[in-house]
């Protein structure tokens, strides 16, 4: 049995769904309610006790972490369409850019999205709401994190975000402009890994990612959205779930 | 022909050296001086544009990253004594472990580190000799982190590290109360990815990693320290390389 728990196809939890969604591995799927804060309740944080979406059931054992939920996907499931490179150089390329979407851009994305809409959010509760809230996060770094979205991000770190945002936007048309996909000249995690922070991009950081400033980032967002895997994800989610949510760098 | 350049068996480094070695998989080893600043010298950025190690050379092609060189090496030498687990759920688990050392514990040890080393080699140069070592650095995070280190790291900073030491310290020593090695059963990558971070603590932050205190993780650093493996790699290292170098955090 296989079954996945996620805030639906965006952020780190469209990296399981979508490498599901191309591999055409069968599973159930479960929608959290971020806006309930359904990652930090009871029953969730028995499944992962770090009260972090995407997390998997496979035969019982849970799974977590994004790009360990993928890489642990290739590994069950050698026989379906691989997402890894064969090519064991290209591999090590693929986790480079897995690697650094996880350590980098997801992060500065992250923050301008929880300044923008877990901000409000955050501020429409009373004292005693928030703190009821932030009392069942299991992690000392979201806690944080929560507090600094209600009382407003320093604009400092607001601005050393954007300048991390335009220069990660940099790095993909760069390499876009040398390769049609991240990791070589086949589709793989490190495109899937990277769409999820990255897809959205040409409406919610317009200035930064467009037809003319950004040509190649823009066509490879639009090529992974245009493949049947990707419409199968976005047309079987719900859509209250289509929207952004809000814990964009969880797991 | 594999050849492997680093600052020799400490921090990043000290990863794909120790896997190398526990494999008995034969390499060229080159050192480079982080006291002359190798890693940011001309010959070495052709290697590895980001100018950091350790860095891998095999057959005329270059990987980067320490932990992303580990797992190439499991998977271009499948029959050397494998240092991933063979079940799949244990090599999630692996990878976890793997990740949280890159995204968390490596870094806070590291800001700790150049506080206390690079510190004052920032500041034993002249204002005209530093900012020609500086210029030299291709990443615009590692020039930050350079004048952050010449200048002293602010207070709050610090404290906020020393916080995320001991709160890694304390999910390490309760790992290891529960597991023989990180992973499970089997000395992984696990093992040798957080040992890389962790071996020196007992002296360098022996307020928090101690006998009393955390009798698990000694107990788990001397038996690495023990193993053939370990005991070659150090001894086969030169003497001037065996002080901890100062880029800790480095790829």
């Amino acid at each position: 049995m296989l079954k996945l728990y996620s805030f639906g196809p965006a952020a780190n939890s469209l990296k399981p769904l979508l490498a599901l969604h191309e591999r055409g591995i069968p599973f159930e799927s479960q929608f959290l309610s971020p806006a309930k804060w359904e990652q930090h309740s009871d029953w969730f944080k028995k499944i992962n006790p770090n009260g972090q979406v995407p997390a998997l059931e496979h035969d019982g054992k849970i799974i977590t972490e994004s790009t360990v939920i993928c890489e642990y996907l290739e590994d069950v499931f050698p026989d379906s369409p691989r997402m890894r490179p064969d090519d064991l150089y290209l591999r090590a390329q693929m986790r480079i850019w897995t690697k650094w979407v996880d350590e980098y851009f997801c992060w500065c994305v992250s923050t301008i999205g929880w300044h923008r809409r877990i901000g409000p959010l955050a501020r429409s509760l009373s004292d005693a709401e928030f703190e009821e809230q932030v009392k069942a996060i299991p992690i000392y770094e979201q806690k944080v994190k929560w507090r600094r979205a209600r009382e407003g991000f320093p604009q400092e770190m607001l601005d050393e975000e954007m300048r991390k945002i335009a220069f990660s936007v940099k790095k993909l048309e760069a390499r876009l402009s040398e390769s049609p996909w991240l990791a070589g000249p086949d589709y793989t995690l490190a495109d899937i890994c990277n769409f999820a922070i990255a897809n959205g991009m040409q409406m919610g950081f317009s200035e930064l990612v467009n037809e003319a400033d950004t040509p190649r980032l823009v066509d490879w967002i639009n090529r992974v959205n245009e493949r049947p895997a990707a419409k199968k994800m976005f047309a079987e989610t719900p859509r209250e779930r289509l929207e952004r949510p809000p814990q964009a760098a969880t797991a």
